[in-house]
């Protein structure tokens, strides 16, 4: 463990931006080496102002997801505000899509996202909506919420579902959540288990799944699983032209980010059968979703609840912890982004 | 594959109670070697008359789950009316909780049941109903339909939920189906999995779970996943008292029958917490639900889709059909029940 020594106080000063649930003693750790400061602007042109005054000497940031309400998203405007004492920018959460990395980079302030703790968690949302958008068991828990079983109709009337065997199984993604989808699936019975990534990966981590071109992933998937981080290149990457080459009948299950699928070309595709369920935690506009998208009898909508557990919460926020006292202890946090790993 | 000799069609006919969805090729390799009859009985009292008559030279039966409202259960009483040609009934399901073997065997009439095709998508059904009720991914996805998540409430307001990881998954009755519930979650993360079985399984099926009592079963699972036949032994196996025995916020998930969960005992530990959550495919009174268990915010309730698949349906379908030609052929079902098998 850390030796904590009295300079990190006179030197570390840690703005906190979103509130903590669990990861208390953690915290009460970190402020034996630094005086920790809870973020109170109201809004964006607030922040601005406080960081020329009460926050002009802050050294490092950690932030939410929910965070961005009170600052706006983390772009070249907000970086050229921050002080240039600012080290880090400690996310908590593996997407950190509200932060444009390269002004960041500019200005010599690292940036660290969650990597482990969100695998398992996010893995186990996507199995859950792989099967209940192949088996259409939303369909059946709708039919028998809504009093229609005792008609005497076998299931309630749900559409009957399909088995993944004989199945081709095709993961969008393959880092850390992907991986940890396709370990969840492989007792699953899947024929094959196919996978694109920007880059091919290891013999080590790529195991027994196959890797193709994009157009052979989306053109001979019976299931896609989307887990790609959104960009530049990522935005609207499942579109009307795309779906249409897909298989007829195709499951699309969606655990990464709402914009990666454009919701209103899919539409159409979801009412033709052309693509049969859709299965998602995230929306193009979230927490706003079209009525008609979320009322089809062929999707799933979670409300982002991917890592909406006690204990995913818990190791997230102290995971956040651990990258800003490393930073302090080292000068480099734990988990730079991918962005600039060769940069620091 | 058979040698069709046109002795079995003046010898075998076969009634078949209930309808076939997919497997009409199979139906009419066996209307090759035997006269099919489709059974017309409206209700049990003309399905005895039709047994004086037009069904009185039947060999073989075959039946389905729904087929129950055509005839009743095939009970001592039902097993008296049958012809003494008839050789077997080949039961298209798992759970033949509807057949009371004892009057069959003393006419020497062969029970047979589905084996292997029901366990994929019975596990599947299982992992689904662990994932959603572990994770309050009904409650989130409810919450959505009803519009609450632009509400500004984290995930639209859903309870958090729990992760496998520490936890203790107990498997109560050890079956095809319990094993491979078991093979399906062992990539989740459980910390420890045991189990409960009539007799302890041999170390090549057991694997690594543990061998435990039905009351070390109950008092340590963080999740307990209820996979036993319905029987005079196992109704209510799940009641108050061993409710109580139980950890506080426990998970329980049914794919078994309803029966076996006592559902009057149960709603209240629901409603108090005790119990943190229920997934259930089956239901005491089925299709019927109580109203106060199906709309409580901690239950998943899917209308009996364990094997509602076009893939399922068809291999079990033709699975029956492979017992009727065996006992056919040599004169023994394929998948005798359990309690025939020292007797045929």
């Amino acid at each position: 463990m850390f030796k904590f020594s009295s300079q990190y106080k006179t030197m570390a000063k840690v703005l906190r931006l979103g509130k903590v649930e669990f990861a208390h003693e953690k915290w009460a750790k970190l402020s034996q080496m630094a005086e920790v400061v809870e973020c109170t602007s109201k809004d964006r042109q607030q922040f601005f102002e406080d960081l020329k005054g009460k926050y002009s000497d802050i050294t490092h940031i950690t932030r939410t997801f929910a965070s961005v309400s009170q600052t706006g998203r983390f772009d070249a405007e907000l970086a050229g505000k921050l002080p240039s004492s600012v080290k880090c920018v400690a996310h908590c959460g593996a997407g950190y899509d509200q932060i444009d990395v390269d002004p960041f980079s500019e200005r010599k302030i690292q940036i660290s996202n969650i990597t482990t703790p969100v695998e398992a968690p996010t893995a186990d949302t996507a199995v859950f909506l792989v099967l209940a958008a192949m088996r259409n068991f939303q369909h059946g828990i709708s039919l028998t919420l809504e009093g229609k079983w005792p008609n005497g109709e076998k299931c309630a009337g749900a559409r009957l579902g399909h088995d993944p065997v004989g199945k081709t199984l095709g993961i969008l993604g393959m880092g850390g959540i992907g991986r940890a989808i396709r370990d969840r699936l492989a007792p699953f019975g899947f024929k094959r288990s196919i996978y694109y990534n920007r880059s091919r990966l290891s013999p080590e981590l790529e195991k027994s799944t196959e890797y193709v071109s994009f157009d052979e992933l989306v053109q001979q998937s019976d299931v896609i699983l989307v887990s790609v981080p959104l960009n530049a290149n990522t935005r609207h990457l499942i579109n009307d032209k795309v779906i249409k080459s897909m298989k007829d009948g195709v499951v699309i299950v969606n655990t990464a980010r709402g914009p990666i699928i454009n919701e209103a070309e899919l539409v159409p595709h979801l009412k033709s059968g052309k693509v049969g369920a859709f299965g998602s935690d995230v929306f193009e506009h979230e927490p706003e979703i079209p009525s008609e998208l979320l009322h089809l009898s062929n999707v799933v909508a979670l409300p982002h609840m991917g890592t909406h557990t006690y204990e995913a919460i818990q190791e997230m926020e102290e995971f956040v912890v651990d990258n800003v006292m490393s930073c302090i202890t080292s000068g480099k946090v734990n988990t730079i982004v991918p962005e600039q790993k060769s940069i620091f």
